[in-house]
């Protein structure tokens, strides 16, 4: 019996599965959207990756306040899209439903938590990913497959129908193939804070342990692509700044990710074991174990993390690498794919910490594989952050 | 943008879409379900594959009674698969979501209406049809696609959340790749009416307009298969009889299924003109000319045929081909396809007319292409039938 779609990629798909309301003018018609397993879909369960608690879930009753926003501006869904179990990774992999494909890397993992919107996206299914960013699940597999990624400042948009990972952290996040269709999602995503939207700043910033976090090809390509850009004009050279020590900042946020994540899941956790993959289920196990305490001095260490960030950026757009390489091989072994991980999150827990906005832009390239530019601009800063990115592509791109 | 799925077999698709009950002897535990686009599932529109007339229908509050029945005994539901408009062709060609592949005969159409099913079935995609049998629409493409197919007696099975066409002949049928398969369904279907079972017959019989009615490959292959099963011992020497002017048969027959139909779906019809295939709007405007006094006469005459065929039956299984070729071309003209949809259709609509139970079972084969066996019963030999045909199958496996 082989099945009839790809299951790494889809969990549920219809033609459509949910139709955009039909207003002729509707500012997202004929869009197509990959939802990510965390969003409730009206009638359907969310599954959250893992096949038991899917399950033991009752149908939704109505959508979730992020896709009722896509639907109404007459974005129709194809399906519901594969996560990382509970969100809880940022590799694609998932221990029941197999490692959705990286059509822009033969062989290549396909990132995650987003991982099957992304695949989708890259397979040519949808045209819309909507999907989530708690410590850089937009930007990953963004990143590592040659799409548009946003994620959104932190509380900017609606989380109710959302399951939560770690809400002092989460965010609604979207994935497209162009930035001009990343613009026209954003503005309809973030209509109900569009009062709050600030201009981007004009001065740019780069960070050097944000540079030297990446493995030595994604350097190159980076400062590569700046030095293309400022040549072309479009990129003021970039500011150097101190973001301060990235390996106390990641294990804090680390620490509050992990107690947040226990909160919203440790009790079924406990009640099924052996119902997670290995790895999610080692995540959980040490999240089970984060005191009362260390929650407490990692909450105060992160309060202050972003005061200083917050005063460190002030005025300036934040340049990086999305992810500390390009896709790792999907045969790499369970330590090469710790280390990749590590590394990429401590560069994109930054964004976490400071309720920043993000932009993963396909504009690196290492050795044909596709690798994003990363832009963190101040809180609010969403859709001019998105035209920034998008200036830069088009200067690249003439 | 490709789809992610075959949509001319698909409509909604899940991984599945509903669980199968979890009890551990389920006597239909591990089955896949593809279900004909005219069953209610809950949470879902009925299609009826139409698309403007899944846009304006309403999610089913729970599941059709025959669905329910499998899903009960452990079967899940892979997916809500493609039929022609309301059931009203037997050809599995759709204006709207294109013709189903046939697997087992390229550049052949898949028979409908329950094309999706069966299509899901000899795709490997699913172990189970669930379909309907108006005037031959299970046996027809079992028969084009070398499925097992049983059309149940006529009101052995509950209608309950199936869209109508023709209720004085619709029935509940179901599609397998195993006859074994086949019988445990049946008994899970059949269940409420289980005690109304009937042993087969020990005679059988044939009818020479039956076997003419169908093309010369057919009737050869036909010819052959009764020989060797009679060579096998397994089939005693089949009896003539008569069953009358199939012409006026059909007509009549045709008559009560178009004024049922109108009955059913006119005032739909009416309110969306140009909504319909080119094909099925002019039966259902054919259909919209049946007068009152056409549907007395040919009332009339169905009881009278009824009677004259349960005489001419009784105490014997007919046997025929199941279609009156095998798969048609899909390059095939109307006027060609529309001939072997006559000649099919004066043949099954036999069994429509007697609400006889009627199995097809793929055991002949013209020039590499499947064709069924037909086998028709007295009323409520559903499973007895069955059994035959299995013999029938295993011995010429031997």
């Amino acid at each position: 019996m082989t099945g009839p779609f790809d299951t790494s990629v889809w969990r549920v798909l219809g033609n459509p599965l949910v139709s955009g309301t039909t207003e002729p003018h509707g500012r997202l018609a004929g869009e197509t959207i990959a939802v990510k397993d965390l969003y409730a879909v009206a009638g359907f369960a969310i599954g959250a990756g893992n096949p038991q608690y899917l399950r033991e879930a009752a149908p939704e009753p109505s959508h979730a306040a992020a896709l009722a926003a896509l639907v109404g501006a007459g974005a129709s869904v194809v399906g519901i899209a594969q996560t990382d179990e509970f969100a809880y990774s940022v590799a694609g992999v998932n221990a029941h439903y197999g490692t959705a494909p990286n059509p822009r890397v033969p062989g290549g993992l396909p990132g995650g938590s987003t991982s099957g919107p992304a695949a989708a996206l890259a397979l040519g299914h949808a045209s819309i990913g909507l999907g989530t960013d708690t410590a850089g699940s937009i930007r990953v597999p963004a990143s590592y497959q040659g799409l548009w990624g946003l994620r959104s400042t932190h509380g900017a948009v609606s989380r109710a129908g959302l399951l939560p990972l770690a809400p002092s952290f989460d965010t609604v996040g979207w994935l497209t193939g162009t930035p001009e269709l990343l613009q026209r999602v954003a503005e309809v995503g973030l209509r109900a804070t569009a009062s709050l939207q600030v201009e981007a700043p004009a001065r740019f910033a780069v960070a050097v342990p944000l540079i030297f976090a990446a493995d030595e090809g994604a350097q190159a390509a980076f400062v590569d692509g700046l030095s293309l850009l400022e040549r072309a004009g479009v990129l003021p050279a970039p500011e150097i700044i101190e973001v301060g020590d990235l390996t106390a900042l990641f294990a804090a946020f680390r620490t509050v990710q992990a107690g947040e994540a226990w909160s919203a899941h440790g009790a079924w956790v406990r009640a099924h074991p052996g119902a997670l993959g290995a790895d999610v289920a080692a995540r959980f196990d040490a999240a089970s174990r984060v005191t009362p305490f260390q929650m407490t001095d990692a909450r105060a260490s992160l309060a202050a993390h972003r005061a200083a960030l917050d005063a460190a950026l002030e005025g300036r757009i934040l340049l990086l690498p999305s992810t500390s390489s390009t896709a790792p091989d999907r045969g790499a072994s369970a330590a090469e794919v710790d280390a990749a991980r590590a590394a990429t999150l401590s560069m994109t827990c930054l964004a976490a910490i400071g309720g920043y906005p993000a932009v993963s832009a396909p504009l690196l390239e290492v050795a044909g594989a596709p690798l994003g530019l990363g832009l963190v601009g101040p809180r609010h800063s969403d859709l001019a952050l998105v035209d920034v990115a998008a200036r830069f592509a088009a200067t690249l791109a003439a």
